[in-house]
């Protein structure tokens, strides 16, 4: 490893634990890296606006942080386990290339701050994310919604048959959902969209650090004031981006069992496109929905996640090393729940239903409760109706038809009045 | 158990699965009874708007409700064990009082949308309350931040001693928590204020139901459209709410430590008022502060809720009874975290700074980071700064004082710098 | 509230913070309360041993320790909010009844380890109880194994339609689950078996405790040496209890969903005994397996049982309030999980396969794998000869019977071969 | 990709989904390669014991299955992004190898009895790893209390100084708890101790495969008898595991958090070598304590692990996609949890105590105890002697000193009768 930013004379440093020290960490800030160095150039800019570095110097770093992002991204430059981390690794690059401009660069700053605003970055890319691809998987819903208003769909509670319902009901529960899902990911955004740079080691600094330009300069909407709040923010936000993903992730858990069952043998309901399944090294029949089923599991990953965050955040305030964790949990937690994200999409839009299936599961009990409701607005008590449909339930379809039941739901949302207008409006509405 | 809704000629009921099915749910309806009773009038009231009550039913169903929740509220009336749930009682008493006008009032409805609407409401009013609490902490660390603000305090990282701080910067550092966690619950609330009440089983009915009555009516900001999403959010939003509740008691769970380790011997920071203290069985020197203790101990009853109905919400589309469980949990949950938020204004109003404690933590080498920085100031690239004190860190302190290094703590948000005002005016934005 | 026993001369006792701290404690504590008398009687029998209670103290105490069991049990003495808690109300009215021997009781014992004996001899009554609940599931499984060896049932891996597999192999697959089940919770009572009594508030006392008495006084299987780890194994023991608990409620999670699935209008495979199912408050048709439901839900409270105390047990060594919360977590859990495992004996006794389901799900693609097996012990290499079958999977079927598969899958364990004496045998040797 | 084994004519594949599919499987593979060549090896004898392999197959597939495993080790044969799986993998090379009997070695397996017992096998040593580390961070804590019986130590509740204690005291309480954590290992080690291999998909197949064999010849102490039970026990041995290892560094939190405090400036009652301390980047004062920080984060990631598989089981019988996440999970939690426990001996064996500041935390009230018991056992009923002891803790060291107090302390297990030779049985019993 690279000689150590704070070692001291005499002090030896032990492999093993150094090793254990490091962990994956260095690795894991290659996520980092570009942030990292984006961030290093602002606080640059305000070190030359309050005199600590010369134009020479700043141009300087600028040209050289910028020549490091492209051998990043290039390859040329590799981040691993010859640096203790990346705020080391730019530092270390910056002095070799630049001399002193590099040695006071640190000024005014902690490793400390400079992860924060780099998770900070990071994190609001991908709730950013998070709400664009909420927001496409709606556009599908409320497209097939439209499209698909008038094919009957058996409506279940409790896994048993219920009601007749529609792929256009069942569509615009989930763009509903996204809606949501799309809304909350922004609010989240909102919540950490605050500059954590400049609070240095979560103390502050004796200098008048230019913070309003770093606010600025990487695009957030406030600073954050407290230095203390800062420290107290990392894992807190943290937690609160994977909860906004986890609302979508539940969502996707909750349409992937759908599609599990909606695909087997016994429902048949649904056919997925070939490329969305796979096969068996035993059983020759086998065509397994693999992709449904690790859509998921998705969302343990991002419970895990968010696990480990809330477990080691029974701490004092202040900084402690244990919050070094956080990292490759949220790695976890977004690395898993952004890709399976990104496949829902065309994974909806290429789904399609198998129109006999769909009738064949629909049985006359499921229009006792139509009868029922029709009795009531005759005029029976609808808890006498109830007990009269019940008394017949099994000759309640007599007559009727999907269509007929469908046509006939009239209330707000329900088959015949699915209000796919307001919802339309709402997604506008998403950023 | 008075007879059961649905109960069909015939059907033998086992006394011991109905207690396993009952659990304590007819007990936690307490808590909802008079949502449901709200929301059963405006429902009633709709119902008349379509034609399916008269005037005078309403009127009477109207005033049994109003008698009941009275009966509820004196004790007149109890809700245990003799019903299947709060929506059975309330039903089996208007059918009790009025005959076929009760029979009447489930016409369109299912317990499904019932408690869905009873729940929400619940829960808007339990996040107005965390909002409510979060502002009041904010107000008194804000107050105490503008008194306090040249008391040194010790600064920790890895509860190792740092820098010198200020309770000043201690107390902003918990008014901006608490101000985002304020402004996290109101998000919530407004993710969650849509009305599901007229989604029926999920599926919506035959009926054109009046729910922009509802809607305006039980004080919601909009119509949660699409009945399956309607059920869909069972969970989702009790996990949102959970998780707004969840950033302020894991703020509590770190104030709680702070005040732990300053409340001990070693530490000795803080006194806090004998009523927050209790004794020991066998030690009589003890003055344990059980109260923050468990403060930090609550964050724990939030997460369990949260797993509990994270881990059951693995479920298709659609009701199904297992959602059940979501009562207890969300009970659990706000159950613990309100009583233990509305402790801590006057807990943190009422501790005082053991000043003596304070100073005598301040050691020579937590000035090192000033000195460093001076010489940086003067032109000293900083890792040569930083070498230079490290060397002579026990000797920092020569010549300085706690006030001197907070008066040169100029940074934004710093001890010389805390921006109160603008928090302040954060903290006046709350609703 | 009765006096406190710790509370000292001139300190206020402020009414709203006693609440807070007491939360329903006293109320949890009625689990515990013959638990604590049961060791409070051994504890004295051992102060009679070193002479800090005389032969007419020590018949005192047990007498009216015996005489306050009865009255607990019989209603005459209600423990309730006048008392701090379980421990307080016991040493008071011991007190009350005889005086000093009242007042010598609590000699050498805090309720630290009071509190950590009853705790203990609860869970192992729990495990107790969880051991001979997973025996009797095992047996009922085992019996059905051998009655329905040969019922085919169609197999699946991905909700897919799988291979030929047998009622039998279904059975004898929660049969061996349980016996582990069952294993593991003898295993963890072995663990915990350990008597933490006479360990004091964490670090021992200075007086010769009878500890060998209590141990085997109260069927402990060891003494708990060190006081240190009394402490530390409070929680940790909770834990290890809900995690054996756990294991098999996680089972009872997925046999739950199988019979969700299978009870579904789309398989149809199982009839469950009308008792075991609810209806619906507005769908007149529905007969809903709620029971299953609540079931599969079990394992989520158990779960967040868990969480609770992982949560709070980040913690130093020694006592701290925190644990307080420990109690409610583990009644939670087990509270739960015990009542569900107590039904599922009679549930699987008593459900009914539905035969021509069974056979309809069979499809000629289940019997390929046979195919190319065959073809492999005829000599072709199995991967060409899985091609060859996935190329006629569709007919692979042809002049095959379900019986015939089953009759030829004789590798150890499978339907041909169930293996049952040799569960039978695991199960004999559990206690 | 190599081609998949299951790819059927005309079925395109597409490349963004294969990659969602195959996540990062292949590499975490690499951990379970050479149990699954050890297992092939097995599998392959017991096809030639059955016929379906010949002698000369036999040698050829070990000859070359050895070669593999050399090639791996070495790095001549690295498993990437090429291969679906390391089972497909392995066949692919000794098909390419050995031809035809490639092609017959995967006769009567599935990758899914595959995984499962390469998984297994990988849990086991893992299990044994970790009853290894905890024996011998007992056997240091051992020697270390009888070394130190004689080191006056405070002894806390709720970090609030309490009684007198030693370090003989503090390090029995390790000793005894992570004896316990072996005997847990060890009992979970034989929970799992069954083979699963033969079981084929979880329905078995129609061969006659020689079980006996492979279960002595991997090792195992028994057959796993069902082909159901066998696929239930993914994920459910997985989480037992993982909650073996969870009690070890549960016990982990706690050490790391007592040494937290004890190297605080305000404690410092411990000093750890240079090596266990890591400096700041800006603040050249501090040597702060990463190594037990870390340790203390260890449990979130056990913690994490769990959560991920828990969520993820709630599932039908049999084999699901979603399981694949398993592994993952494992490989997070034993590759964090188990370094950590490596680091553990070394660091307890050489930390020191600072005597002057252990006897200056010991303070007059900490004597009251046992003045208290002292009047206890002259006669004074406990309750009054509390009392009066209450009244004058300031002054009840007057004449006492540590030695004096823990000379007294005679309960059994407390610091004058520790029973080391109790504790040094238990732990020579382990294996």
């Amino acid at each position: 490893m690279a000689d150590l930013l704070w070692q001291k004379p005499g002090v030896a440093v032990d492999a093993k634990i150094q090793t254990f020290l490091a962990g994956d960490d260095v690795i894991l800030d290659r996520e980092f890296f570009l942030y990292d160095v984006t961030a290093s150039k602002a606080h640059a800019q305000g070190l030359q606006h309050i005199g600590i570095l010369s134009s020479e110097e700043l141009d300087g770093l600028l040209r050289e942080l910028d020549i490091l992002a492209d051998d990043f991204r290039s390859g040329a430059f590799v981040l691993d386990e010859r640096f203790e981390d990346c705020h080391s690794a730019i530092e270390a690059r910056l002095t070799e290339r630049l001399g002193d401009a590099g040695r006071r660069i640190h000024t005014g700053r902690s490793r400390n701050d400079q992860i924060l605003v780099a998770t900070r970055l990071w994190l609001k890319d991908k709730l950013l994310r998070v709400a664009e691809l909420s927001r496409e998987i709606a556009k599908v819903a409320l497209d097939r919604a439209e499209a698909e208003k008038d094919i009957p769909l058996p409506g279940y509670t409790h896994i048993q048959r219920a009601v007749v319902s529609s792929a256009g009901m069942w569509w615009a529960g989930w763009a509903e959902a996204f809606i949501d899902n799309a809304i909350r990911a922004h609010d989240t955004y909102a919540l950490i969209d605050a500059n954590p740079l400049g609070t240095a080691a979560g103390y502050g600094v004796n200098l008048p650090l230019d913070r309003s330009h770093t606010t600025e300069a990487l695009g957030f909407a406030r600073m954050q004031i407290s230095p203390i709040y800062a420290q107290l923010s990392r894992g807190k936000f943290e937690l609160a981006a994977l909860e906004a993903l986890g609302g979508a992730t539940l969502d996707l858990r909750r349409i992937a069992w759908d599609l599990s069952l909606f695909t087997s043998g016994e429902f048949g309901f649904v056919a997925l496109p070939a490329q969305y399944t796979t096969g068996s090294s035993i059983m020759p029949n086998k065509r397994n929905p693999d992709v449904v089923e690790l859509l998921r599991a998705t969302h343990a990953a991002v419970a895990a996640a968010r696990t480990e965050i809330e477990q080691l955040l029974s701490l004092p305030s202040g900084y402690h090393r244990d919050l070094q964790s956080s990292k490759g949990a949220i790695f976890h937690g977004f690395g898993r729940g952004i890709p399976a994200l990104e496949l829902l999409p065309a994974l909806l839009a290429n789904l399609e239903w198998r129109d006999d299936k769909l009738r064949a599961a629909i049985d006359s009990g499921m229009y006792a409760t139509d009868v029922a409701v029709e009795a009531a607005v005759a005029g029976v008590p609808f808890r006498e109706a109830y007990k009269a449909a019940a008394a017949s339930a099994d000759t309640a379809g007599q007559g009727r038809t999907p269509e007929g039941s469908l046509a006939a739901r009239v209330s707000p949302g329900a088959a015949a009045d699915l209000r796919l207008d307001e919802l339309r409006t709402r997604w506008a509405a998403l950023v």
